[in-house]
């Protein structure tokens, strides 16, 4: 049987990166999503495995200390890591599991698992992604050009992923997004076979 | 405006380049095919530059001399060639183009075109192989012995290209080829996005 693949889906925020990975999963209900481990509390209705992996801060620096995680970051005073049991568990089981991702994760994800596909989805423009984030309605001018100025700098970083796909269009972009699975497939480097 | 692709379909005699090449074309109808230069004469209805650009053998020589094939075969007298400036033309103007070659020929390709997607289609085993071999009932023993050792030689060579497309089912091997063509337009490596 031949492993699965480690999918990397990052980009700015506000480029989509959650809506189009979630349409990714209904599309391909084999696809295995990554579930992240956090020292914060568990929400109404979050379920241990599913939603999150809940740790004690104690065994979250644990996890740090044994390389157990491919990356992590600190948050408001809570971390938030990607368990690398979970993921090089399901790609021994032949299983595809994605990983949504910022940009600073993703490339930390690549220095521990260059094996990874990863994909830099990308806004059709910059003039649209400031649309998208000045929609929300929830961020004020400053914040606003600060997130820009970080997304010009992402997209500077992208040179260091696989494939870059633009979200101009959810369909359109997920249609590239499971190409690249199967062409991953079929590359003679993972020495499958498709 | 991004180039387009050179796509390399080879694989071992027998295993359906030309009938998934054809399909491939029928799929994908903006899919330029690669056309050989020959000193053979053409035969009745066979157009110069729609199934081969007919050339002298002198003429041949010169493009050989002037580095202008991507490869070339000498076959019961005759030279076969891919012209480079039709390849190099295609792609700058944004198109893919495909070519259809046999194994050796697509690994003198990949020296001078190493930026070739190659693309190798394997039998789903080497006794359906033979069975196609065998099927086509035009070959004694001794040539299907052969041709089966080509064949396994050939396989081993399949490490020195990108992409391994076993032709199991020819829709099958064709969505996996039209994903590959996809997500290399894809892949950053070609400056290209999509």
């Amino acid at each position: 049987m031949s492993k699965g693949l480690l999918i990397v889906l990052s980009g700015p925020s506000g480029v989509g990166k959650g809506t189009v990975c979630s349409e990714l999963r209904k599309r391909m209900p084999d696809l295995i999503y990554s579930v992240s481990a956090t020292t914060r509390q568990p929400r109404l209705g979050e379920e241990n495995g599913v939603n999150y992996f809940f740790k004690s801060r104690e065994q979250f620096l644990e996890m740090i200390e044994n390389d157990q995680l491919l990356e992590y970051a600190e948050y408001v005073g809570n971390f938030y890591g990607t368990p690398r049991d979970f993921v090089e568990e399901t790609i021994a089981s032949g299983k595809d599991i994605i990983l949504e991702i910022e940009v600073q994760g993703a490339l930390k994800v690549k220095e521990k698992f260059p094996e990874g596909v990863f994909v830099f989805l990308l806004p059709p423009s910059l003039d649209e992604l400031k649309g998208r984030i000045q929609g929300r309605g929830t961020e004020n001018q400053a914040t606003i050009d600060h997130r820009m100025s970080v997304a010009a700098h992402e997209i500077g970083l992208m040179e260091n992923y696989d494939y870059a796909v633009v979200n101009d269009e959810i369909d359109h972009a997920c249609q590239r997004i499971q190409s690249i699975v199967i062409a991953e497939h079929c590359r003679i480097r993972k020495q499958g076979k498709c």
